[in-house]
């Protein structure tokens, strides 16, 4: 993907064609069980993945880990009839999917939103709207999180809609910082009919089925930090090697040479929290919540904090559309605030210490 | 210019009927003297407008500075006769300068430049090519850089040049992360001839007068960075004041009131670095170079950390382009790099430390 | 003071004849009126001063600011008779005071302190604790801070009580890290008669003016970590500048200069802050509470970290007690909590800002 | 030793039995093979072992750490004869080690150590001194980098020196601001007569070996950075819990739960690199050098920060004596400096990225 980044970015174009490719290797439905078309990887193969991936271009990159949240909660949750309907075309990309639980009055508090469910003979009847979704308008399944039930948690469930359902519309595509390989929009339902068969689990687990997608989905997008706080420090090292200043390479300055000692040191603090918290997740284990958020809060703030250094390492050159060391730092600036805001992972962690 | 700021980045548009509005409000050469047209107001002064005029485009004012910092060169180091000849029309902003010392090959260590100019009767015969010249190719008036005598800096002496010179080109105008509001352009001398009648000072003077004007460029650039963070500041306190999340104003989560806190607090900080420079520049006090260059460093890394915890409070609304907050944050990202990196202000403020 | 302050730490001797010797240049009450023996001197000048003793010894400094703002309370908020009954002699420091507001219970929450004084007849009687007392035990004026009416801070009044009342008693001498060379107590009122005549305001205005005490206090305990990072980075200075490793002084190493260029502009912003709220407070100014909270967050925090950077250039000298740059960091590690730890500034800025 | 730690730290006790009553655990040399008393754990479980002995006493388990850093050394590079005579008394601390590398003269440079070891019949005469030893003049076998060759590392040797040799001496015990339950003097040669038979290796690898007892002595005292780290996180949380102000206990103060929660975060991080250092030296990756200096320079920067919030979330009481929490912080503040000051830690991570 690595010589498409720059114009996918100042295009604005969804890569398909390269995502069927990427799915022809077996990255649609990653830890997806093999049965319905998965490749049936761990997560901790799964991070591994998506840090290389994202060398080549994290935007995209971070779709393909949200696509394959949906993915892996259709055969998670889902009935066998669910699996497998909807993971082969998943699993190819044939189709792709969003993850819609965000609204315009609900983000961090995400447990409060309104789009609403009521249940209609054999269908639900959904209305509503979702912010922020990654490849909505462009893409073909849209996991819904809507209220079937009272306030709360307790009352949302996850419904399964395609494109082509009445009712549904989309906003106008979102100008970003970054993240400009994909798609984001508005996802509006206007009295949209979805079969009672489409729905994930019981009415009322949705919410759970959303949030344990999300585990995954923190470690998927840490793991895309990984891959560009990796990539801009290769730049970024290759820069001070070639270019000199004062007759002598940059990399001949200790101050550079200390702090690219302190920017891999970092990147390697991050991967370990990150491949910690996939064994972690993969393993069931009691803390793997915690865990999950606390990768995602350290590996995007240090990773940020990486591509920002090497950035300035580059002088004006960071600063051009023609360096990648830029488009690294706009892309993974938003994996500090989605997926749960860095302030909401702060929130789950403190939650969890004072707990125990 | 707040109406404009985001068009102008979206279609780069170099405002220039806007900046010759804002001449007409005497800032084409605030610190310029009034005989040939400016406004003969001090450095703190000059700061103070700065800060302002970036609240409402950062990229335009940051432009404007260096147009100031052209035309205050002229002024203080050019004859009477240049004086009269280039000032009127720079401090009307009927003409605009740009600032010619970085080359491709020499940035940090700018006294390594190899843009040469033979003397050739009353004239000088330049040739060469300046890097990341800001207004480059739509502005009127060079002030360059050049080597008439042996290596170092007291072989280099400073030009000025009119656009239409033959053998004056450009480069390709560069695409950046953010400063779109003002063109960014190579500059290339072939065999352009320039009279002798227009270098400012006497031959191997260049590199002081171009030092000279950077101290002024940098608490201009510093204050730059002010207005966006102040900017920046005031937005997130607004989106917190407005946004809802668990039934209550963002503003009502302690984290977030102390994080504000912070930010205006090294504001504050931020500000009286860079006053306390600038009248120490006013006042001619031999530590004016070294409080200079430590404004630059704290100011512009300051207000970058500030503009980006700004950003971080809008939540995924800050990632949109509909929101300012993360203009202000891509276009001072540039000033931690230029006139002078920060790591060139740890330089000169280490050694006037070392010196003492 | 400074080649005393080793000895005052490791014996924990608290220097009263060196006091007295200070208050004879006029330091016993530098913002008290000259009527009454003070020195009549600004906020501003009293920061300049503090910050020059400190570098001397930043614990007996520290205290000597502690009885500048009793002094200064009793000058300001107390009737022409009790200014000239106590001023005079706590500003030749023949009698030396102490500040008690904090209690075992209520540290951060002051205005819930417990400490009741009953009236009766003509006196008051005083019962309750007070803990973290500098000076405690050693001191001849407690300016007392307790509950004459109901909760809250409405129900606060200011009492002025000298050593030798009867019921009043001390804990044991406090074991810590730093500020050994003055004595930290609880200080203990059982049944101890207070005159009326020694209440200081109305009843109910002793929150207010221990509060006004404050907001000078943060500015002269800001001034004294100002003093402390001074002497350090000096210190480190002259450490890199003798030190030879690889055949070179330290000086030598980029790294280390740039961290140099660091600390010197750290704390000249922090300066700038301490001397800005300084003005602010003297000239009355509406935002004054604020800049001193502002001031007191920034340069307690700054200068320790510069502290801690200088003792890490000392390398394994910097942990050694006969090098003093490690006093000055266990001294000034307080400063972070004492006068309203740095947590309550953020809160008291954070107010200030969302009441704007 | 959790009871004991504020005693031996006030009274600067070396708990000699203490030690004894470890090493009966088998923590006299961890990771000496058994034939020689020793109890041939890995890396891992070294790690694991100081950490957990450092929650109780961070300056004692450190000793420990280095003592155990001397066995191995003989255990890997000492003769049968060498291994049998030396380690069952090292790993029972019948017998107590010190490692003798840094010089007066030489401390991040240690190759151009002075200590002179000049060849006469079967011994060695030594001249020369050792600063900041830790255990020196207590502790009764010396194991000593001295120059038998030319200057640099390869003319360096290793000797095994025992208390009781002629002409050895110590200096004053130096007084610190913690490690005060392990003694620290220099330790001085005297024409020292040393048995050719006491060399570890051969001539001239002594500097090799130095090192490589580094590379576990940097996992090792990283190891007790995290003890002290975790013990203080727990206390911190404790306090928190415990403590009330506005009628609340203060872990309901949001920003200390996110404070906490970056506390635990980071915490992880620094736990991981070690642990991951560890398993790399123990598999003898080609990485594992610039591993085992990541995880000292992370875990000991991170884990004084952290010791340090914890300290200031403890309030006044933090900086008490009584409280444990500011002994871990001047405990750990020296491992930052020691085995490899952590600029030194950065300079090996540099070079081996550049060399890449």
């Amino acid at each position: 993907m690595a010589p498409h980044m720059a114009e996918w970015d100042e295009k604005e174009i969804f890569p398909v064609e390269t995502l069927r490719k990427a799915a022809q290797l077996g990255f649609g439905g990653i830890y997806v069980k093999p049965d319905v078309g998965g490749s049936g990887l761990s997560r901790l193969d799964t991070s591994i993945i998506f840090e290389a991936l994202s060398t080549g271009c994290t935007s995209t990159t971070a779709y393909i880990s949200i696509h394959n949240m949906c993915a892996w909660m259709i055969d998670t949750f889902g009935s066998e009839e669910q699996r497998h309907r909807f993971c082969p075309s998943l699993c190819s990309m044939e189709k792709l999917a969003s993850y819609c639980l965000t609204e315009p009055g609900s983000g961090s508090d995400a447990a409060s939103l309104l789009t609403s469910a009521r249940r209609k003979g054999d269908a639900y009847v959904l209305n509503g709207s979702k912010a922020f979704i990654s490849g909505g308008g462009d893409t073909d399944v849209y996991v819904v999180m809507c209220r079937t039930g009272g306030p709360g948690p307790k009352g949302i469930s996850c419904l399964v809609l395609e494109k082509g359902t009445p009712g549904l519309s989309f906003g106008k595509k979102e100008r970003k910082v970054g993240w400009n390989s994909q798609p984001t929009r508005a996802v509006i339902f206007e009295d949209c009919v979805v079969p009672v068969a489409n729905r994930l689990g019981a009415e009322g687990q949705g919410f759970g089925i959303a949030m344990k997608g999300l585990n995954g989905g923190r470690i998927n997008i840490a793991s895309c930090s990984l891959g560009a706080a990796h990539a801009s420090v290769l730049l970024a090292q290759e820069h001070l090697t070639v270019r000199k200043q004062f007759g002598e390479p940059l990399t001949s300055n200790q101050y550079l040479q200390f702090r690219l000692a302190e920017m891999a040191t970092h990147l390697v603090a991050a991967r370990l929290m990150v491949r910690n918290a996939a064994q972690a997740l993969q393993e069931g284990r009691e803390d793997a919540v915690a865990l999950c958020s606390m990768a995602k809060l350290f590996a995007t703030d240090e990773c940020f904090a990486i591509c920002n250094q090497a950035l300035q390492m580059h002088g004006g050159y960071g600063y051009l559309k023609d360096y990648a060391v830029q488009q690294f730092l706009r892309d993974i600036r938003v994996h500090q605030i989605l997926e749960g805001t860095n302030e909401v992972m702060r929130m789950i962690v403190a939650r969890s210490l004072l707990q125990e």
